[in-house]
C-alpha cells in the first residue's frame, strides 16, 4: 500500500501542476488580449475532483463552469448544488454556464431526453445561483463524428421542432432578466463547507470503510435543507465562515490545528456548528490526532470515540429518534456533562449509546451525527440542529420542499428566484416584489407551472 | 471518442480483410484439389458479428456453420435462429453443420448437459432449416487436455452410455432422411431481415443507448413468430425481398438511399413492411438522414420523430394495448392522415402519443414499433401486423406455438419438419404426407414426444 | 486454452520454489543461530492457495500461522476451520499464531470491528486448536502510514480504553492458561481430508462449472459437525487416516491409483469414507480415469456416472430427505446391489436418480454426496453417515451446536475447550474437571458468557 500521506501530496502537486499549466496560457493571453478578460472552464460536476477549484479561483478573471447532468433521485439537487459550490468557489461574484445540454447527452450508458421545462428550469437554476451567461453544448446538432447524438439548440429535426422553440423562448427570458446580470448572491442562513482536502483525503484507500462518498454525505444536507425549504450557501473553507448562522461541516475528515481553533472560536462567539462522522481525524498531513477521536474537534464537540464502527453494504442501525443509520457508526462516550445526547442508537453494536450530541459553547454549540442518515434522515433531524440558531425556512408553509429559493442581490434590487421541484403546479403566497419572470393567478399567488421558474425584483434601501 | 464513420469502415475493413484471407486459402485448394468442395465454418451462433458472412458466402462452395447452445430461456429458438439465418447467408441451398456438441460444452461459466432428446431435436432442427450433414466435436471423449470435459459421441464412461446410444439412434434417423438430403428451402410468408451493417452501426458507443441489443431485437421477433406458429425466414438485404408478404426489419439502423427506395416500392407494391426503433436513421457512412427521424423511412412510414426517448435500465412503459415497452421510446408525430395509430403510450414521457403505428401506402403497408416489446409483448401484437396479408398459421390451433415448423423443397417432394419446442407430449392432427421420421397414433395424429421431431414428405406436383 | 496437465504442474513447482527459497534462508539461520528455532508465517487463511503447507511443515522447526476474520456468516467456523487445518499441517503438535488482529482490519472493503468478547475468543479457539502463541499485528497503532486505521494493542485513543484492557484480559487467562503449552491435539472421531493438490485441480478452467468452490464445500462439512456438536480434525492426505472412525473427503478430485487402494483398505478394514461429487476423477497428471466416474473410486463406491450435472447460478434441486442440493449433480447408476440409496432427487433433471448413496464394504463402508447441500443440509444429512460408525456429540444435548469443543492433550491432562459460538449465554452440565477458565453458577454448570470461552482440565491415568 503506498503511503497516504505521500498520496494526499499527490493530488495536491497534480492539481498544483495543472494550475500552473492554466497560469502559462493565461499570462500569455493576458499580454496579447489584455482587454479580453481569461476564464477557464471548471467541472464543478459529480466525481471530478481532480482540481482543488477554490484554489484555482483566483487566477482567473472570473469563473466559468460546465454542468450536465446525471439521471437519478437527487439530480436536480445535484446541478443546485454544483451550481452553490461554483458560486462559492466565485466567492458570491457572477460567473457563467459554460457548457450545459438542451437535452440529452452522448456519453451516459443511457442518454435521457429532457422533460418540457426542464432546459428552462436547468438554466435558470443555474442563474439563480450565480450565472450571470448560459451557453450549450452544441448550436446545431451534428449530421455525423462522435457527439451527433449530443442535443443541440437546433436538433436533427430541424427548427421545427418543441426543442428550438425552447432555445428561442428561454433567450426571451433571460432577455427579461437584463437587471440581474452582475448581482451577488446574498449570504444564505446556513453553510455547508465543501472543502477539497477532505474530500480527497477521507476517500483515500486503506481507510475503515471503501463505501464513503464524501460529496455524497454534502449533498444529502444540501437535499435536506432543500426539503425543509432553507436557503444554504456551498462554500469553501476559504470563506468567511462568520456569516453563517449554522454551519454545516459534512465529514470535515482534514482538520489542520488553526482550522479546529477557527472552528472553536465560531461556535463560541455564537455560531451553532455542526459536523459527522469522520470528521477532525487528521491533520494536514494526514496524521492522526491521538488520545481519542475526533481528535481535533473533540474538546470542541464534548465527546470522545474509541473505535469507529463502519456497518457493511446494506448493514443499517436505527436511532431512536427513528431515522435509520447506514455506512459509519461511532463508540460514543460523553466527555463533557453538557453535552446534549439528541439521538441514541437503538439496534447494533452500539445500541443505547449516542448517536448524535450537541454541546452547547459560548454563545453557540457544536453537534456531532455520528452515521449516515441520508438525505430523508436528515431532513428529520434538521429542525433540531436548526433551532438553536432560529433558522427557518423564508417560504409559506405550503411551498416548503417543493420550491427552492435562491436570491441574487444587486446595488439596489434583491433578486427571489423560485424553482418549483416537482412536476406539479405550485402556488406560492404571500411574496412581495415586482414578478420579472413567472405569472400570477387571480389572488395574487405566483404560480409555479410543473418544474417552472418564477423571479421578484424587491426593491432595497 | 473515435469517429464513428471510421469505426463501422474500420468493421468493413476487418470483414474484407478475413475474407481475402479466406479467398487466398481457398484459391490454393482450388489449384491443388480442384474436385473437392471448399467451405469454412462459419459462427452464426449469439454475438459473433466480426465477418459479415452474406458478403463471404459466394466465396465458398457451400456454407457451413458451429452452433453451440448458450442456456437461457430462448436457448433453442436462438439456435432455430441462426440455422435459419445461415440459411438465408446460403440463400436457401443445403449447407453442413460442421461443429455441434452432443451435450454439455467446457468453455462456458456452466456446462449443462443436454436433457434426453435434445441431442436428436437440436440436430434435427439444424436439418430442418437445411443442414445436409450434423458434425460434433468431438469423437471421443479425450482423456487429458483442455477439452477433455467437452461431450463427445463416445463420453469417458465409453460405448456403454445413453449418449452414445443416442449418437446411434440419429445416425439412424439421418438416414432415413437421406431423400431430404439437397432439397432447398420453401419460402416462407414472413421474412426477417437480419442486417450485417445495422448490427454494426447500432450498436457503436456515444448513441442514445448502449443497452440496445441488435440480435435480441431479432430473435424476439422470430420468437414471437414461433408462438404464433407462423413460419419465417431470416434473411439478409441480398435476398429478393419480394418474395416476402411481411417483412420485418427490426433496428434496420443503416438505410442508404436505394434501401429506402426498395423498401418504399416494397410496400407500394404490395408488400406489408413492419420496422421498428432506431431504423432508418443514417446512410451507408452513419451520417444523419436530417430533418426528423426515422429520416430515410419517414416518408414510408407517414411520421416525424423529433426527438428519441431511451429508457433507463429497469424502466419501462405501459401502451394502451397492454403490452410493455423498455429499452426505447419515441416521441412520435403522425404526418400522414392515412397513417393509423395501433397502440398508444400510456404511461411515461409520451403518455398518450403514439407508439405502433401503420400507413397504408399502394397495395401494401409500413408499420413502425417504437419501443421494444420483448417476445412476448410482440407476440400479441404480431396478429395485427399480419393481418393485412392475411398471414396466419399453417398448423392446426392446437400446434401453434408448440410445435415450430420449417419446410424443404426437393424437386418432386416437400418435406414438413415438426419440432416439439415443449417438454410434454404434443399431439398434431389433420397433416397430410408420408411420415418419414416420428409416429401416428390410433387416431392418426402425429404424436411428438418430448422434445420430439417429425418429419412428413409431401408429394409436389 | 493452456495444457490443464501443465497448469498443475506449474502450482507445484511454483510452490517448490518458494519452498526452496524457505530452505535457502532457513540453512543460513541454522548456520549462525543453531540455537533458535526457525519457522515462517504460513497463511492458511481463505483463499490462499499458492503454498502446499503440507508439503512444507517439515521444513521448519514449528508452524505459525496468520489469521485475520473475513466478515461473514461462517466467520467464526473459517477461523476455527483454519486453526484447525494448521494443526493438521503442524501434524498435532503445537504451534505459533503468529498475525492476528485486536479488532479491525484495514484492507477490506469495511472493515468491521469486533464486538466485546470477540478478541479473547477469537484468540482462545487459535489456542484450543493448538496455538502456543497469540501475537498481533500491531503493538501501537500508528498514527500515520497505510496501516494506520488497523487495530491494535494499543490503539489510537490510548491505553485508556476497552480494548487495550481486553488486551491486558487475555494476557492474564494466557497466564493461566500456561499448563496447556506445549501438549497436542487429541484426534477427534471425525476426520476431514483437506488437500492441496485436489484444491489446484479441482477449481482449474474449462471445468463442468467454474462454481465450484474446494474450500467451502470442505468449510461446509466442518460447519455442519460444529452444529451437531461432533469434533473434527482437520488433515491432510499426509495424516495417518487410519485414526479417524469417520473420514470425510470433500472434493478429493486427485486420486493417483495408490490412494485409491489405501482409500479402499481403510473402508474395509472399518473407516467409514463419505466423499462427494468431483472426487476420485483424476489421477496426478490430472488425466481422467476412464470408464465412467468417479474413476478411481468406482467400484469402492458401488456407482457409476455417465455424465455430470452441473447447474447453473441459483438452480437447485430437492432431495426427498427435504434437503436442497445447488451447483452439482450426477446422473448416477447403482452398480453394486449392496448399495444402499440414502437419498434421490426428487427434483430436476436427475428425479428419482440416487443422490447419496453408501456402499458397504468389509467392516466400513464408502458413501457418497452427488450435489452440494450446503452446511444446513449437510447437518441434516450427517447422523445418518456417523451412525454406522457409531459417532455422536460429546457435548450435553442442549449445548450441541451452540458450543464448540476442541481437546489438547498432555502427558498427564487432557484441556477441554469450550467456545460458545453464539452471541446468547450457554450453561453446559456434565463435564468432569477443573476449571482453569471459566466459572461455574450454583447449580455446578459451566457458564458460557456470549461468545466465552472455558476450559477444563482432566487428569489422564
Amino acid at each position: 500500500h503506498p503511503n497516504p500521506t505521500q498520496q494526499l501530496d499527490f493530488k495536491r502537486f497534480s492539481s498544483e501542476a495543472l494550475k500552473e499549466y492554466l497560469r502559462a496560457e493565461r499570462d500569455v493571453l493576458r499580454e496579447i488580449t489584455p482587454d479580453v478578460p481569461v476564464t477557464t472552464n471548471f467541472m464543478v460536476m459529480g466525481g471530478t475532483k481532480g482540481m482543488n477549484y477554490p484554489d484555482w479561483a483566483d487566477e482567473i478573471d472570473f469563473v466559468s463552469n460546465d454542468h450536465y447532468v446525471h439521471p437519478g433521485p437527487q439530480d436536480r439537487d445535484e446541478l443546485s448544488f454544483s451550481a452553490n459550490l461554483t458560486s462559492g468557489i466565485a466567492g458570491g461574484r457572477p460567473w457563467f454556464l459554460m457548457e450545459h445540454s438542451t437535452s440529452a447527452v452522448n456519453w451516459q450508458p443511457v442518454n435521457v431526453a429532457k422533460r418540457p421545462g426542464d432546459l428552462a428550469r436547468d438554466s435558470l437554476l443555474h442563474v439563480a445561483h450565480g450565472a450571470d451567461a448560459v451557453c450549450y453544448f452544441q448550436w446545431r446538432q451534428s449530421a455525423a463524428g462522435a457527439e451527433k447524438y449530443h442535443s443541440a439548440m437546433v436538433p436533427h429535426a430541424g427548427e421545427d421542432s418543441d426543442l428550438f422553440r425552447a432555445v428561442v423562448a428561454l433567450g426571451d427570458t433571460l432577455k427579461t432578466l437584463a437587471p440581474v446580470a452582475g448581482s451577488e448572491r446574498e449570504t444564505a442562513p446556513v453553510g455547508i463547507v465543501f472543502d477539497w482536502e477532505s474530500w480527497w483525503a477521507s476517500e483515500q484507500d486503506s481507510h475503515p470503510t471503501s463505501l464513503l462518498d464524501y460529496r455524497q454525505e454534502a449533498l444529502d444536507w444540501y437535499s435536506a435543507l432543500l426539503a425543509l425549504g432553507v436557503r444554504a450557501d456551498v462554500v469553501t473553507t476559504r470563506t468567511d465562515l462568520d456569516r453563517y448562522r449554522v454551519l454545516i461541516t459534512p465529514v470535515l475528515h482534514v482538520v489542520p490545528a488553526d482550522l479546529a481553533k477557527e472552528l472553536t472560536r465560531y461556535a463560541e462567539n455564537g455560531g451553532h456548528l455542526v459536523t459527522t462522522y469522520f470528521s477532525g481525524i487528521v491533520d494536514e498531513n494526514d496524521h492522526i490526532w491521538l488520545g481519542g477521536y475526533p481528535g481535533a474537534l473533540r474538546d470542541l464537540l464534548g465527546i470522545r470515540i474509541e473505535e469507529f464502527g463502519p456497518l457493511l453494504a446494506g448493514d443499517t442501525v436505527e436511532l431512536d429518534d427513528s431515522t435509520t443509520g447506514s455506512l459509519w457508526t461511532d463508540r460514543i462516550t460523553v466527555t463533557d456533562p453538557e453535552t446534549d445526547v439528541l439521538a441514541a442508537y437503538r439496534t447494533g453494536a452500539h445500541a443505547g449509546r449516542p448517536a448524535v450530541t450537541r454541546r452547547p459553547t459560548g454563545s453557540g454549540s457544536a453537534a456531532y451525527v455520528s452515521t449516515r442518515l441520508g438525505a430523508e434522515g436528515l431532513t428529520a433531524l434538521l429542525p433540531r440542529l436548526l433551532a438553536p440558531a432560529g433558522v427557518e425556512s423564508e417560504l409559506p408553509g405550503d411551498a416548503r420542499g417543493l420550491v427552492e429559493t435562491a436570491v441574487r442581490r444587486g446595488p439596489d434590487s434583491r433578486f427571489l428566484f423560485l424553482v418549483n421541484r416537482t412536476d406539479g403546479t405550485v402556488p406560492v403566497t404571500g411574496l412581495a416584489g415586482e414578478v420579472l419572470v413567472g405569472q400570477a393567478d387571480a389572488d395574487g399567488a405566483l404560480v409555479l407551472h410543473p418544474r417552472g421558474v418564477a423571479v421578484l425584483r424587491q426593491p432595497t434601501a
